[in-house]
């Protein structure tokens, strides 16, 4: 089990629906953001995987759980914590916190794919050392 | 066990990613979108049922699994089948085709809530009744 | 001045915010979707395109005032005419209806452009001539 | 003419488009966030000011023209201006940037509203004073 990476994101309008409270479909787009910068800080960059790879992770599955909602203005906690590293994929737990209050849970899986053929491909030797902590 | 309920939605670049395919976030709106008429077709409003009842569905928890891509233009078409109907929850399974192609799977449980206190409240029973098959 | 274009859109959760009504933004999206189905009613697919001529249409320029809110479950009603047709650029007036309420108003500049280069291109002559009425 | 405000903001997936590119429509987002915080910076909460004063913001018109475009992983630079405040509502001058290149320039003007009415209202002169430089 790997450490907890932490990924802080403000709630604007846009995140908002007319129930007042953030609409359930953006808290994958809040993880995602979590896992990009977990991604960043582990060295790796997205684009460069797609340039020099010909690689990108795609979203295989996600299973989402909503405990409490949030409202505009509020600053949530975002974590990222690798649960499995498989050799074409990696498997998520990550949460979104308000404060003291969890909000979400959310198991996400994705693969790594051919940028073009979008079949599943080796996670690169080198990309795969920098996430394995 | 219902009967299937089927929605179509057209793909516009809002609905792509840089990944060159839907974003799968976006298959939570579309599965909502089908919802929505599915619930509109049985005789039920949601701006209705928020004026009339002090109510709103939330979505408590979806599990999508994502098996093969959609592209700009494609259209999806959408269903809605209902799994279970308790008290104050509703769950759906829900599939996105294009053509004869399965793209995408979820579960997705919703639960009737107060507008003001978003705690858990019986659905209705005229809303109820209109729901059941 | 070219004939008027009709296309209809459906609110959904996913288009509101915490105001309770349509967030501003996703008039850009609905006018896109009624610019997409006139090009489409015209016999141009974007994904066509895109693979045949190596070129896109990109947005350069957008204005737009919101005269009245649509919320929830209302059924807009956007609106599509050609005001100027350049060699490589297309110039449209559209409005959102909801009823016999104005809603929006968008003055959008949209610009042919090479799928790489992102450089500006003629309208490949086909295309200007299904669009031309 | 006030000094310049500056917020950035990071490009994820959720914010391109098929195009490869960030989609025009997030801009607004992106501006909406910058707006946002330059109020936050200036001790005025979106929430605040609906629950003590019944007002919000709604954007009223926005103008944008589109230079450059931004791709994944961009780190933008946006900036806020007010250009004029008047009693009731307020107009910024706004840019997007990516390093030294201007990718986006936009022209918003911001009325203030009851939250029930949507009517316009005069700002109130706590927060006239605060956004007052």
């Amino acid at each position: 089990m790997s450490e907890i990476f932490n990924w802080n994101a403000r709630i604007y309008y846009e995140d908002t629906d007319a129930g007042g409270i953030v609409f359930y479909a953006n808290y994958l787009k809040f993880f995602e953001r979590a896992r990009t910068e977990w991604l960043r800080a582990a060295g790796v960059s997205q684009q460069q995987m797609s340039q020099e790879h010909q690689l990108m992770f795609v979203v295989k599955s996600t299973a989402v759980e909503y405990h409490s909602p949030a409202r505009l203005d509020d600053e949530l906690r975002l974590t990222v914590v690798v649960e499995k590293l498989g050799r074409a994929s990696v498997q998520f737990i990550q949460e979104a916190w308000c404060g003291e209050r969890l909000l979400t849970t959310g198991k996400i899986k994705v693969g790594c794919v051919g940028v073009e053929s979008l079949r599943p491909a080796p996670i690169p030797g080198v990309i795969l050392a920098s996430i394995s902590v």
